[in-house]
This record gives structure tokens, C-alpha cells and sequence, in this order.
């Protein structure tokens, strides 16, 4: 009996196989969750995958339904028709893994060579005694002088950690100093300096703590937004600090012991200690970073919403109370405008994007959606309010991606065939389950270019509020109570896609560009990451393009604050990058509204632009 | 009727008179209090003062017994026994005011020259617009690099005022730059900018708010050191800090909070918003200055007691939680070794130390009393645990310098002659007090040499614990009770001389000069300035010296932190007289300890030596 290796990319897993069983059933073998919602009968495309390198077996009409000719010579195959014939390599695309692998793919795979600057001098003094009443900083700073080298102004929390290191350690330590001279603390020779980066969003954070010796990621880990409590948005949450110094200093406080966890378990379980941190990258969107920074935001809430500040920060990480060595800095890159932050920057850098060929249009989805579109080397962005109901909210089932949410449906021999996260019974939908839904009832006829329920919609209910259909019904819902979907879903699905789209619209008209001109395609983010491509497409969210031009590419600002905490050489990209975009305000831009009316609808794709 | 006018210095007070009234009278008409042991006959020589300018009555019989034939020819007279024949320039000595006047003296007066190194910018800025979406630094920074200027990385408190200021103001604003081109704040045109200097001592502090454009002093002011709760020297403050993080975090606290209620009382006072602070000199002794820095004291409790840092520190105000403008900075001058410190250079710095001619002693008492003596260009260095006796500490009646204590006294015609401040019946004894108690039973016989009570003593009684006299009976005594002068506390008035005796032999010793070598004998401090010299020469714990070779010159750590404040050629001036000292530890020379015990005693002086 043959036994071939399969190697599951980018999670990096391997199993072994006789030849015999679908690379669905392998995957899942492994403890890979490939979504799968026809239940492996090639109906329901939900279990995409592209074979990299090997053999498998013939393609099968189910697959030769789902893809182009185009997309099949790339290798994309169905996993539950696809049975390997020799060793072999297989890309799992992020939107066919199911949310608990989810978190393991950080945005795109990337060699950053290690650039930080940072500068180690290892020193042993001479002990206090009877004879040598030095002072123990004036020990060191003599030592350094005497061998030439230069130290600028130090802080106190820098000379507090010395004189206490020195006595711990018996007057022998590693300093670390940066780029500037600074020192930014001590270490045990055995022991390495780290750097955290940090993503910071309107609803989750990711952090990533890395050895900056040789780049190697220690740990990661995510969590929600505290502040979600003080409004869902960004616009609540500056009017929330709008009321007073008290209510923005709560807010920045939130934010500060947010991060500090997310640090403190980082460090746990990696076993490293807090002052072995030297550098911090935090990207955030602009109403973020100027709420972590302690900065003013009502200017940001009123128009023409100008920030305090567009330029790099570099300040102690002190400054915050963040936690890390004495010295420790924290960098946060500029931001685009008032509603397009540095996190939008981080992606264009991590997605390498003045390196790519044409024309290219970039976007983060979130309940701001950012927008950029690449032409003739130079940059226009926008932002969008696109809501927050892809993340679940202002949907009458709606829920975040956690375990039980309805992340993929489709409609098909009359009745929905649904997948849920960790395959748990249904209790509500998240973003991508919603999306999914609303292109079923389009593509079915149930719901009309209006967006009404037609005579066709199934399983139909007339609620005191307008019509609904059922998309699972009590019996085999996780919660006993019968999973809806509204007429009310739907708008707000149109509003938010709407937005997106006269969003790209309007970067497309301001570079005189057709929407079939854009060469490549980028959607960032989690929710950009997982949502079905063919339904964003179906409700007219994204233009019709070629399948091959879209790329999700993950969290890409979390990969791109990464990048900047490991070169040096990837902040002054950042700097290029932002030399080159011009922003357009669409609350102000006439042709905006109307173009934003018009999306609304869902009429064919053609006539919108 | 002739009408002369009689000024009275340092007060400034003018007062103008028909020629038949004593000088006593005059000042006392004028709310000058005037010590008067007497009642101004001319016995106690309580009332010193000298003649600068103008012509007075002949030198009575009392004067001639009071003063030197060298001390006449200066001008010397008492004000109770001289009448003015002319205008004339009196000179009050601090010494023979009483305490309420004595605040408003605050050490030499000296002419220093304005070199702060500020630098003001005024400017205007567009406003933000839909054409013209600029961050607000934004617009600054361009301003300033199209007008050439340099603008160092800006804290993110700085970036904070900024955008706050500018709506307030309209646009426009003056920035005020320091010599290294920090922005340190932002005024209204019509807004000056100010300095706080602070001395910062173990029991007392005092501040001055002073105007950095023309350096006039706008408000000053004194209050008790609230750490005094947790231990009233430094070594049992330090031994708190040392019990855990916490500790040494609630001193820092309580020194922070007492700075800022000083600098908010100063501000009302003079109509001064904080924000136009934009500079701090805060000297202390080492201890103080660790603590109020943060800075680990452990190792100044511990042999051979290094400080943790000896270079002058420059940081940012908000890293101490200061109040004032938000990119301010503190100074902190060097300090010179664990026992001595800025404050004591900067007494040095004010003294003018290096620009006097010949052997020059100086001193400052408090519970560390530090020594300095100048010989042929070169400073040796010394500390000695004087201990709280003359705060009042340790003394059975001891009090501090409030109205009602005792701060003069002279035994004659078989009585004690007591002065207490403000007149008041007298409820305990201060350390001039006492020091002139343990003087006079000295001198009129009623201790021996030991210290040990004769049968001279007049009203003494046997307490249980050993003798002592009753100084006032209850009749007489503000509290109906005794006030007492015990054996103890004779004692605790020798071991305090004692140490400060020892460490002046130390220095003589270890400079080869003897006593009577000492061209200027300089006493600074509170309690220094308001000794009787007679009473410190008497008792051993100054040389016997020609008394023109003594001057008192009031709180000259707080003139010195002032001049730094004013000018950065003293800082200069400071690291200089720093760099001239040699320190000299005395716990651990084998023969001060033989120096102290023999300086127990009240031997006659020149054997001590």
C-alpha cells in the first residue's frame, strides 16, 4: 500500500495517507477544521483548496462546476473530491478553515530581515567599597566614556532598574541601547530582548511578541476591546470622551491596562519577563491611536475631522504606563487622516503594495472600511462608515465569530445548508454567515433587487416589526428558539455594503479607473479574510472581477506593525508609502451620496459603476 | 524739629524719625521685631545691628563690653542703646530678628544675570479646512521648518496642550523652546513665563515662583515636610522605603503632592496658571532627592552608602507628576556623596565660595549637618549626624520655631532673660533656645565641664529620671506648666555639638590648617542663621574665632537653587565647585570617632583642636 506525506500550508501540519481517503477527511483527521457544508458531496464550494506541489486525482464535474478553467490550472480543487495520488503540498486558504484555525494565520507570509537598531554592551563594574564612592550610575557612565561610547540623557526609570540590577546581578549586566543612544534597559547575559506589536481594533486586538535577536515570533495571542462598553463605534466612543477630561482618561486607561494584559500573558507563556521588552509597534486606527497616546479626539468628531497629530510617535512606553523595560519604546506610525490610521498603512506595507504590478485597490473592512487604490505609483485613500454589522451587530440573530455563529451558508435543493464555528448547533451569524445569507436569497430570488422578500422566499414569518424567514428553525437551533433573518438584516447589510462599494467608487472615479482595470484586488482584516468572495461579489460589495485578482491576505496590519518592530528599513517604507497617498473626505464629496444611494440596491453590477 | 529717615536692610523698611527715639524703639514702630532679651537696656545684647551709612549717638559703656574694638569700627552697635543723629542705612542680622521676620530672608542678597536659555517663538496658523485637512502639528511643523527652525521629537503631553491651546486661542500662540530646542509650552502673547525653585529639606521646604523673563520673584513660601510621619531623619525614612516598593512609592507621593501644593499656592498667590511653569530647580540632600526622583535608597542605608546616581538629573516634570507647563522640566543639581547634597552645593554655589580669598569654612546644621572648607582652590567635604536636638527634637520642652518658643536666652542678675517669637508667653524651648540655655548654664557655672549640673544651678529639681532646672516657672509659662531643662537634654545639645565640632576637626585635620587659620567661618540654614554665635562659640561647637570671621547668610540652599534657576552659567558654575571636592567619610575614619568624644565635653576650646 502506498503512503504518501501531505503537508497542509501555511498551518504547516503533516499527515500521512494511503491513497484512499479525500484530502477533506485527511485535513480533518489532523484536527484541521476545512468548513464543509453539503457535507462533503461537492455541492457547497465551502472546502476550496489549491494543491501547491503533487498529484491528485482527476478533477470531478462538481469542481469543474465551481471553478473557471483559469482557477483549475492555478490547482484549486474541492478537499472533499480531491484525493492525493502522491506526496504533496496544499495551500488551505483562510476562507475555507473554520474560525478556531483562524487565528493561527497572521496575514502574509513574509521575509523581513531583521533591522532593529538596537545596540548591546556587556559591562562588569568595579563593587563599591571604602575606597570608591562612585555613585553606581557615575560607574558606568566613566566606563563608557573610557571606551569611547556615548550615552545621551537617561531617564529615571532607567537609572531606578540600574542601581537595583547591579546589586541583583552582582555588578555585571547586558545594556541595550537603540539607535538614538538611548538605553532602554538591562539584561542577564543569558537572557535575549523581545519587542511586542500591536494591533489594536474598533473590536479586537492582536499583540505578537517576538525575540528581536532573531526575529522568531515567542507568542500571540488576541482578545475583545474593553471599550466596546463605552460605545461600539469610533464616533460613540469620541463623543464618549467628549463629555470630559475624566471620561477620556477612562478611555486611554481602558486601552492601556487592555494592552498590559494582553502583554502580561504574552509574556507568561513565553516565559519571559516584562523588562526584557524594549520595543513597542501599536497600530491602530486614528481615534484609537489618539486615545492610547492620551490625545485630544474632538477635533476628530467634528468636521473637517483633522487629528492632533498625523506624524510617527516615538515616546517611552512609560509615558502610557505601558509595561516593559525602563527605557522601552513605543512607536506608533502616522496615520493617513482623521478616519484612515495607521493600521491602514501597516496593511499597504505588509501587502508590499508600491511593489506590485498595475492597478491595485486595498481594503480593511471593518465597522470603518479603508480604502486605497494604487495607480501610476501614486496612492488615493477614503474611508467609508460601513457599520458594524459584519461584526455581528444591529442583525437580530447577530453574534461575533464564536463558537455556534452561522460563518457559512448556501442555498441549494430548497432549503439552507449551513456550517457553524467549532461545528456546534447554530445560535445566531456572524459577519461571513450574514454576507452568505443574503447572496442565497438574492441568488434564489427570494429577496429582490430592492432587497424584499419575494413570493419565493422559504419559510417565511411576518414579525409586528416587517417579514423575516427562518433560517433555523427551533428544533435544530442551539438555542431552542427559531434562528431569523430580517428584512431589517438585510438594509443594514445593504447600507454596509453600499458604503464599501461607493467607498471603491469613488477611488475610482478620482483616478478615472474602471472597475475591470483593477489588477489586483486586496481585502484585509478577519472578517475581509473570511467572508465568501463570491457572495461579496454577488451583492455588489466587490466589483466582478476575475476570481485570480482577489487576495485575502489576513491581519495584515498586525503583519505590518510586526514588520516595523523587526526593521527599521520597513518604518521609513511606511514613510514612503504615506508620501505617496493623497486622502479624499467623502462626507464632503458631492458625488458620493449619490453614488452611495445607488449601491443600495441590488441591482447588476455593470450599472453601478 | 530735625526729621531723619532711617532705612532698614534687607527688610527695605523706612521709617522717619525726630533723633530721640533708640533704633529698638524705631524698628518696633515699624513691625520690626527686634530681639530685646531686656527689654532694651542694653544687658543681653540681643539687639545687634549695624551702622552701613549715617551718623549716630557716641558708643555707650554696654556696647563696649558687647562688641570688639574691631567689631565698633564695622559699625556694630545695639539698637537699644543708639539713637540716630543723621539719615543712616541700619543693617539687621537675621539673628537678632525675631522668626516671623526672618521668613522674608532668604540668603544673600546677589545679583544674578538672567541666562535661562528660553527662546520664544509667536506664530499663527491657518486653520483647519475641507482644502486643507493638515494635522494640527502638522501645521506647526512645516511653519517651523520653513522658518528654519529645529524642533526635536515633542512629548506627547506637549502634542496634547498643543491642540487644546490653539482652539482656545484662535490660531495663535508663543512657543517657548529650551536651549536643547525641547518645546516645553505654549502661552497667550499677553503670558509670561516662570520658574519654581525649591530646597527641599528633611523637616522644612521653600519655594519661589520667579519670573524667567525679568527674574523677579512673584510669590515665596515655607511649609513643613510631611514625611516627617514616616520618620524624622533620613535614615529612619530611608529604613521605610526600604520595608517594599510601596513604601518608597508613598514617600515619593507624599514629596511629590507636598511640591505641588506649594507650587498651587504660589501660582494663586501671584495669579500664575501652572502651564507657564516652565522650569524647576528642586535641590535636597541626597535622600530627598532619591526619593523625590524615584531613585533606590537602600544603598544610602548601607555601608559605603553610594548614591544611585551623582550627576546632575534633568527630566521631564510630568515624570514626577509635577504640575506645570506640559513639556517643563525639573534640574536636579549633582549631589556630592550619600551624606551630602545638591542642597549643599548649591549653599556653596550662593556663598560665592570659590570666589572668596583664603581658608574658608561652611557650614549648614540640620539633622546631617554638612562641612565644606575651602584651602588654596581645593574643597574637602564632610557629613555629620548632628541629629534633631536643634529642630527641637529630643528636648524635653524642645519645640519648633512657633510662636511662644523660646529662641533667646541669657542668664544675669541671678535670672533667666527669655525671648520667645511673637512676644508670646512661652510654651517650649527652639534650638537657638536651647542652645543659648545650655550657653549661659555654661558661663554663669551652673554645669561643669561634663555637662553635669553644679550646685550653682539655680531652681533645680530632681525629676525621677535625674536633675534638671525649671527655666520658667508655671506661673510664668504659656502652658501653667514648668518649662524644664533637663540633664538629657544638655546631653543631647553635646552629642549635636559634638558631631558638628568633629566634623570641623576632621577637615582641618585632613587639610593640615588649624582653627584659628579659618579666614570666614560661613553658617547657613534656618537654624544656623538664627543662632547666637556667641552662644555656638561658647558651648565649642563653632572655633573661637574673631567674630567678624563669621557671617550668617540665611537659607542659601533656596538662594542657590534659585540662581540656577536663573541661570545656566551657575549650573555651570555648580559642576564646577563639584568638581573641586574631595568627600571625606567620616563613619569610617578612625579618628573622628576619638575627634567626637573628646568635642562631648566643654573643655576649653584650643584643646579640642
Amino acid at each position: 500500500m502506498p503512503e504518501y506525506r501531505i503537508d497542509f500550508q501555511p498551518i504547516g501540519s503533516r499527515v500521512f495517507t494511503n491513497g484512499k481517503e479525500s484530502l477533506l477527511a485527511l485535513a480533518q483527521k489532523a484536527g484541521i477544521s476545512i468548513a464543509a457544508l453539503c457535507g462533503g458531496v461537492g455541492v457547497c464550494g465551502s472546502c476550496k483548496i489549491r494543491c501547491i506541489d503533487g498529484e491528485l486525482n482527476p478533477v470531478q464535474p462538481e469542481e469543474e462546476d465551481e471553478f473557471s478553467p483559469d482557477q483549475l490550472a492555478q490547482g484549486w480543487r474541492l478537499a472533499c473530491m480531491t484525493v492525493p495520488c502522491s506526496d504533496a503540498r496544499i495551500e488551505l486558504p483562510p476562507e475555507s478553515l473554520t474560525t478556531m484555525q483562524r487565528l493561527q494565520i497572521d496575514g502574509l507570509p513574509k521575509e523581513i530581515v531583521l533591522a532593529t537598531n538596537l545596540h548591546l554592551e556587556k559591562f562588569s563594574l568595579p563593587v563599591p567599597a571604602q575606597d570608591d564612592l562612585r555613585a553606581d550610575w557615575e560607574r558606568f557612565s566613566e566606563l563608557l566614556s573610557n571606551s569611547g561610547e556615548a550615552c545621551r540623557d537617561v531617564s529615571l526609570s532607567v537609572l531606578t532598574q540600574f542601581s537595583i540590577k547591579m546589586r541583583e546581578q552582582d555588578w555585571s549586566a547586558v545594556a541595550v541601547f537603540n539607535g538614538a543612544g538611548e538605553i532602554l534597559g538591562f539584561l542577564r547575559e543569558d537572557q535575549d530582548c523581545y519587542g511586542v506589536a500591536v494591533d489594536v481594533g474598533t473590536t479586537k486586538m492582536a499583540a505578537f511578541l517576538v525575540n528581536l535577536f532573531n526575529g522568531k515570533i515567542e507568542a500571540k495571542s488576541a482578545s475583545m476591546n474593553p471599550q466596546i462598553s463605552y460605545g461600539e463605534d469610533v464616533i460613540s466612543r469620541i463623543a464618549y470622551a467628549n463629555q470630559g477630561k475624566i471620561q477620556q482618561k477612562t478611555l486611554q486607561t481602558s486601552l492601556v491596562e487592555w494592552v498590559n494584559q494582553l502583554v502580561g500573558s504574552l509574556c507568561a507563556s513565553a516565559q519571559v519577563n516584562p523588562d526584557q521588552i524594549m520595543d513597542f509597534v501599536v497600530v491602530g486606527n486614528t481615534a484609537v491611536q489618539h486615545l492610547y497616546a492620551g490625545l485630544p479626539v474632538r477635533q476628530l468628531g467634528e468636521a473637517p475631522y483633522v487629528p492632533a497629530v498625523r506624524q510617527a510617535l516615538n515616546f517611552p512606553a512609560r509615558e502610557v504606563d505601558l509595561v516593559g523595560a525602563p527605557g522601552a519604546r513605543v512607536y506608533m506610525p502616522p496615520n493617513i487622516a482623521g478616519f484612515v490610521g495607521a493600521d491602514h498603512l501597516a496593511m499597504l506595507l505588509a501587502s508590499d503594495i508600491l511593489g506590485r504590478q498595475g492597478v491595485i485597490l486595498a481594503l480593511d473592512i471593518g465597522t470603518n472600511t479603508e480604502v486605497s487604490l494604487l495607480k501610476d505609483g501614486e496612492l488615493v485613500s477614503c474611508s467609508c462608515a460601513s457599520g458594524p454589522a459584519f461584526e455581528g451587530a444591529h442583525i437580530h440573530a447577530g453574534m461575533r465569530a464564536a463558537p455556534g455563529a452561522i460563518e457559512r451558508a448556501k442555498f441549494y435543493d430548497g432549503d439552507w445548508h449551513l456550517a457553524t464555528i467549532e461545528n456546534q448547533p447554530a445560535v445566531g451569524l456572524c459577519g461571513s454567515g450574514i454576507l452568505d445569507v443574503v447572496a442565497g436569497l438574492l441568488e434564489s430570488g427570494q429577496i429582490d433587487s430592492t432587497g424584499r422578500f419575494t413570493k419565493r422566499a422559504a419559510r417565511k414569518v411576518l414579525l409586528p416589526k416587517g417579514d423575516a424567514i427562518i433560517l433555523v428553525p427551533a428544533a435544530k437551533s442551539g438555542t431552542g428558539k427559531e434562528i431569523l433573518v430580517t428584512r431589517g438584516d438585510i438594509r443594514e447589510i445593504q447600507l454596509a455594503k453600499a458604503a464599501i462599494r461607493a467607498g471603491i467608487n469613488a477611488l475610482l472615479r478620482a483616478t478615472e479607473t474602471k472597475a475591470e482595470e483593477i489588477d489586483q484586488f486586496i481585502v484585509a482584516g478577519a472578517f475581509g479574510t473570511y467572508l465568501n468572495l463570491d457572495s461579496a461579489v454577488k451583492i455588489g460589495m466587490f466589483p466582478t472581477l476575475p476570481a485570480q485578482r482577489f487576495q485575502q491576505i489576513g491581519n495584515a496590519a498586525g503583519a505590518g506593525a510586526l514588520e516595523m518592530l523587526l526593521s527599521n528599513d520597513s518604518r521609513k517604507k511606511a514613510e514612503t508609502i504615506l508620501a505617496k497617498i493623497s486622502y479624499i473626505e467623502l462626507t464632503t464629496d458631492p458625488e458620493f451620496m449619490s453614488s452611495y444611494v445607488d449601491a443600495i440596491g441590488f441591482s447588476d453590477d455593470r450599472k453601478v459603476v
